[in-house]
């Protein structure tokens, strides 16, 4: 074993358990059920998954698999492509899968992403024969050191029979001591989490495992899939500033300090973008208590204007991952990486009342929000941990831009076709039109405050004869159900929810 | 003063604050907001608001009320039809209210009832002028002790302008040192709650108040009006049996201790019933966590059944309420009331890991539960705590009929035109046909466990027809939008749900 290898793998014990990623995959048997470290693309494992991908193209290979959330390093789309998954949860990302779920090839369990621990340890889910998580090291006393993400690994680890590591050479070895390991107990046998600041430490900093667990060791060197994220552009950065217009609106008003409140952002590249907004606030001494960090939140931390970020993984675009990964030392005492369970757990949210920033593919005119699914049936990627969030805290605020596809789409419609996140659970709405803020509105108060404020100017007409149609049958929520969908199924029919202008007589 | 005002009204410094109805009611201007003390017709303020209602007849008067949820006493009834009320939170169950909610007449936010507490103390609803609850005494040193529900009694009276205290002979003086006030500071500012067992005690038995703030104090003697509950009857009967047959298989399978999980169940008859049920189950030392304490929960605790019960308001038919009320001493060493925000509070119910029990109007073959909508738009009462505890629970259960009006509804339906819990949230489904778990099932495998074992034999063949032409046009959540809320308006222009079968040609 070379010396590098051996300052990473410092646990006696385990010397002698590495193995080739081929033996690893040749354990899994059919019909197992893996749990896979990864979220977002960071910090997953790669070789063990890729060799089991290859594995199957000679034999009938069906396996669950559980994440933190999606994959990055092509897993998601290669495992996919396979067709080697029976189950997959808690969330995805990647095209093919995504064709694949659609098709029925596969199922898929759309989870709040703090849920799956829980379901693991009251035995809910079919139980984990493997884990499989990257790591950075193996410390001297046995801790498993993730790498860029935490995820599920630890509830992964704790539950599997059996533990493979993948000690990933690529990673950048600074991220030992990054990390925050709590473990709960069951329901019913648990303490308060004593989490009371963001930049609170509580647990170790790696895994605890007993090694007799860890079936092998597989040695890794490949980087993870940067971030597909696309900077700020226009759109976005005009949504950015109506989100911060918001919050200094509710500054002034005295409900939010100075400092605001910890914020959490979804990912992808508009959440990214209005995060990206708050560099140019005014807003300092900011902290972040998110799931994903991306480039924004190191943009935040360079300008002095976000003074600690706690999340459960790290995704960057290359040349921000370039940057950071190798200055991270710069980073280490203003950044703490946790169990998704904990990122995402609502006694936390609600405790520090978290201000929730996530992305929405469609509201309807009474708030309620659709994020998954197009058209009401297609699965996009999955809730992921905007539930957890929107659910518990301070402000629950969702952005989307108010028209897609050159604006046969409207962003705001009558009546959502799937409902992820429900009146009760939306506070503040935003578009590049404006924001609607809809506390301490009944629903037909909130009507007309969504379409002035995010609707585009080409539906609006079309959404207040809705509504006014609607009025007309009463109720406290007013709807006409006999065209409640009719946008949904005019796009399909015609490629567009613009309707026709009536002649007049 | 007589002598046993004099008992109940122990503070020095406030026994010349005593005034009639009508004075405090006169205090009351055109515009203001009110906290109103009372929950599920537990412990509501009684005299000052019918006074208003009486002053409204000869002006014009409009104010905003808030409550712990549902009043009795047929307050929620004279204040709607006097027209005197704005704007309505975070529960109602009155049938004349409904009707002006429905017809436009008033403004009502259905909201989580742990929310109200959150919003007032971020100032984000208007701020309350009159806090006016009902007490049983005021102790020496000016603690107000609630009477039969605590609500939102102590987060009224911190945040009101002034407080009006009821003093209500007609209450069992017993129930002072039944009441646990724990208060929140704000978010971001706050321990964490120190509860870890459902008999933990970590507050006062009464609400502070600064002295100064309280305005006025009335003599009332009015007991509370009894539940309308109507006792079990066979159907109820039966759809208790398979909720306990599913938990003794949760039992048998390890996933639950033999005393169960901490148990929370929602108002009415149906969730009463399913209680009522454990009496003749095996299940002993049970733990309720809940809101409202209806028979059922006497019942178990008189059988020895259950060890302990927390909530946060009782409420009880007149014979429970005669025997209960007059025997108090004997439920004293096993029975706390909370305030709303504790008893519903995301961090305890996921740290007890509660199973909750709640009631739907109807739900999807997916697992989308509507809880509030009548055909999707008119409100019936509202989402209450069903949401507060499905969200955050170990086991989010919830209970319909398969059938309503003779059979010409289905509460299986293919798709709920209003979302109250959405499909994350959504772990059984249970009817007088059986019980559905839907835990670690992906949507298109929830669909038969559904039609099998909660729909009615007589919609189980048109809800398969409806998702065999759904799947054929693909996703991870099938329907065909055209028809998807064609069951409900069919309801609409036909009476009934039923389709006619096709005739064979």
């Amino acid at each position: 074993m070379n010396e590098n290898i051996q300052n990473l793998l410092r646990d006696q014990r385990l010397q002698d358990r590495i193995v080739t990623e081929e033996t690893a995959a040749a354990w899994i048997k059919d019909g197992m059920t893996l749990g896979l470290s990864g979220f977002t693309r960071a910090g997953d494992a790669k070789a063990v998954p890729s060799a089991l991908v290859e594995r199957a193209k000679n034999e009938h290979l069906k396996v669950n698999v559980y994440t933190g959330a999606s994959l990055g390093s092509d897993i998601d789309r290669i495992m996919a492509d396979a067709g080697i998954i029976h189950k997959r949860l808690p969330f995805q990302a990647d095209g093919t899968m995504r064709k694949k779920i659609n098709e029925g090839d596969m199922y898929f369990i759309d989870q709040h992403l703090s849920h799956t621990a829980e379901f693991l340890r009251n035995d809910v889910l079919s139980s984990i024969d493997f884990a499989i998580v990257e790591a950075v090291s193996i410390t001297e006393d046995g801790l498993i050191v993730p790498s860029t993400s935490v995820g599920n690994s630890s509830i992964f680890v704790e539950r599997a029979e059996s533990v493979i590591v993948e000690l990933n050479l690529a990673q950048p070895q600074a991220f030992e001591g990054l990390h925050d390991i709590y473990e709960l107990n069951k329901q019913g046998e648990r303490q308060p989490i004593p989490l009371m600041n963001v930049d609170d430490r509580m647990g170790s900093i790696g895994i605890p495992v007993d090694s007799k667990k860890i079936k092998g060791i597989v040695v890794t060197n490949q980087p993870d899939s940067p971030s597909p994220i696309t900077p700020p552009d226009e759109e976005t950065a005009v949504m950015a500033n109506h989100l911060i217009d918001f919050l200094k609106k509710e500054n002034e008003l005295g409900r939010l300090p100075d400092n605001l409140a910890p914020l959490q952002s979804g990912i992808g590249t508009v959440a990214n973008a209005v995060f990206h907004g708050l560099l140019d606030s005014g807003f300092t001494d900011l902290e972040v208590y998110s799931e994903v960090l991306q480039d924004a939140v190191f943009d935040l931390l360079d300008a002095g204007k976000v003074r600690f970020a706690s999340g459960c993984s790290i995704t960057l675009s290359q040349s921000k991952l370039d940057e950071v990964f190798s200055n991270l030392e710069r980073y280490k005492d203003r950044l703490v990486l946790r169990p998704q369970e904990i990122s995402n757990h609502p006694e936390v949210i609600r405790r520090l009342g978290l201000i929730s920033i996530n992305t929405a593919l469609e509201a309807d005119i009474y708030g309620n929000v659709n994020s998954t699914h197009i058209q009401g049936t297609k699965m996009m990627n999955g809730i992921g941990g905007s539930g957890d969030f929107a659910r518990n805290s301070r402000l629950a605020i969702f952005v989307t831009k108010s028209i897609a596809k050159n604006g046969d789409i409207s962003s705001i419609v009558p009546f959502v076709p799937h409902v992820d996140h429900t009146e009760h659970d939306v506070d503040v709405l935003v578009t590049e039109q404006g924001y609607a803020d809809l506390r301490g509105l009944a629903p037909k108060e909130r009507v007309p405050v969504i379409i002035e404020n995010c609707a585009h100017p080409l539906y609006r007409e079309q959404l207040y004869t809705y509504f006014e149609e609607a009025c007309e049958k009463g109720g406290q929520t007013p709807h006409v159900l006999e065209k409640a969908l009719s946008w949904h199924t005019g796009f399909s029919e015609n490629g567009t929810m613009r309707q026709p202008v009536l002649e007049q007589s």
